[in-house]
């Protein structure tokens, strides 16, 4: 008998992915990356991402329901838009294995705790995330396994979860290149919604004012939209049904920040029109603060990105 | 005697550069790319400038005054922010010479012929332009021969101007990368309100409230900056004295543009108050369209930019 190293043991035995769009196909990669999963499960609701998502290796199995998904698996993972997650949660309720982990990757925590939580019955850990992480491209083609390389999974749990699961959980996600951070849905949903959510708004309000000019063409927009807009339209293209489900399920925070950024920017609006340099040059100055600790906790780099130049700068510093 | 091929004539024999900022330092590195000037002249207000302008070979005469900078030139480009143009176009009248082109770079265009066109002598030529074209850096550390490339460079000529100096100029922003588009300086103005000033409004508006929240620390706001915040605060980081004087100095169209922007996000506003989810799904849809609009034109890339990994994405598209 020859002595011989067995291949480390993956961290969940099998996995079930529930939705294979941007977040779900990165998921599959990073797994891939590092073993992480024995099997991958993968349920998509519609036949054409069930084959591309075959296809691309994405999965080891591909079903057709949720509920045949989740059998089995000991890390189940819902990455469908939130709107759905309580008709899945319900149909996959009773399938679920003693001591799987439950957990989503959506948007919005306070929304999924209630559309989620009752169905899981005991002896399911159900810990919601959401990884701060994503591109404007959508579908099962999208993913890569880089995704979550040095961004943030925040983790929900709700009181009473056992720590061991979220322990067990944390490890999936620092595995998949990410740092973990707990807090609870509510303050989750609240600095989301001005870090994420109300950017997006914006970015998909503005553009839409852009279409509708009268005096401006569609194609001037488009031709003269690298002084700024350009980086807006970016954003707008995100998954509108995706985003939908954000704006109905993070209504308060949501328009609590935006009356917050409409009060800030009337103040902008009211320095334009009255010619008030001082107001608008402080404002101006204070937003750049911002920008370098954004860069130096890692979260961008200081590359001039903004200008998209091929190859290399001659003269620029990075 | 040896017959020998001379080097080809510059376009202009001696190129002023008032102002040495980030657009100032790439036209020096892309007149050098192609040989375009003969010699480059420069005036900065700030020793430091001035001494730095020097030191990175971007000027091959450096002076203390924009009247010395503009002697014997054929081509004035000026670079500063366009709150200082009427006091500098003053400076420099009596000592352009005939035939000689002045330029400039501002983002705002009517104003600009206001301030600067009343001190033209007869005999010079007056063309505002303005490079659609920046990053989030400036000074003159910050410059690259490549900004200009691909991008579009608008020039404003009033009524009268000579044809011959108008292409000469296209031909110079042509040979620095660019595309050329005329137009009148009141459409440019409100073109660029919302292709560029608002945008960079908002971004350092939504910095500054975000910055101001009680219940959310800066350092949560940076650590999940990826969901979007991010590309706000990158606009944001311009340089706060040049977009005073945009603001101060196109004042009418920005009010105007503003005006609409609020009227837009108060719909979206009042679909999420009333959860109303097919407005949203609709105006998230339609501003979609606009991005594919960007790509096609060459003005950005379908890369997933807004992921930032690092190495090539596994199974993105691109």
């Amino acid at each position: 008998m020859t002595a011989h190293r067995e291949a480390p043991k993956p961290l969940f035995a099998r996995v079930a992915l529930i939705g294979i769009g941007l977040i779900g196909s990165s998921l599959s990669h990073a797994m891939r990356r590092r073993g992480l999963a024995g099997h991958i499960s993968g349920y998509a609701q519609s036949a054409r991402t069930r084959e591309t998502a075959k296809r691309l290796g994405l999965v080891d199995s591909i079903h057709e329901t949720a509920a045949d998904a989740v059998k089995g698996a000991d890390l189940v993972i819902l990455c469908t838009p939130v709107g759905v997650y309580a008709p899945i949660a319900q149909e996959i309720a009773p399938h679920l294995g003693k001591g799987a982990i439950v957990t989503d990757v959506g948007s919005v925590k306070g929304a999924v705790v209630r559309d989620v939580g009752p169905h899981i019955p005991p002896g399911v850990h159900f810990i919601p995330g959401h990884p701060i992480a994503g591109t404007e491209h959508s579908g099962p083609e999208s993913g890569f396994a880089e995704l979550f390389d040095g961004r943030w999974c925040v983790l929900t749990p709700v009181e009473g979860t056992a720590p061991e699961a979220v322990e067990k959980l944390s490890a999936f996600w620092r595995a998949c290149g990410s740092n973990v951070e707990t807090m609870d849905a509510a303050h989750h949903d609240m600095v989301l919604a001005i870090t994420s959510h109300v950017p997006h708004l914006i970015a998909f309000s503005i553009v839409n004012t852009a279409r509708h000019l009268e005096r401006v063409t569609d194609s001037e927009v488009i031709k003269f939209s690298a002084g700024g807009f350009r980086d807006f339209t970016r954003i707008a293209a995100s998954d509108p049904v995706m985003w939908r489900d954000v704006f109905l399920n993070n209504k308060e925070a949501a328009l609590e920040m935006l009356g917050r950024f409409t009060e800030d920017i009337t103040v902008l609006q009211r320095a334009i029109r009255f010619g008030d340099g001082e107001t608008l040059h402080r404002l101006f100055a204070e937003a750049r603060a911002t920008r370098k600790g954004i860069i130096a906790a890692g979260q961008d780099t200081a590359a001039p990105d903004f200008g998209r130049h091929k190859g290399p700068p001659t003269g620029a510093k990075s």
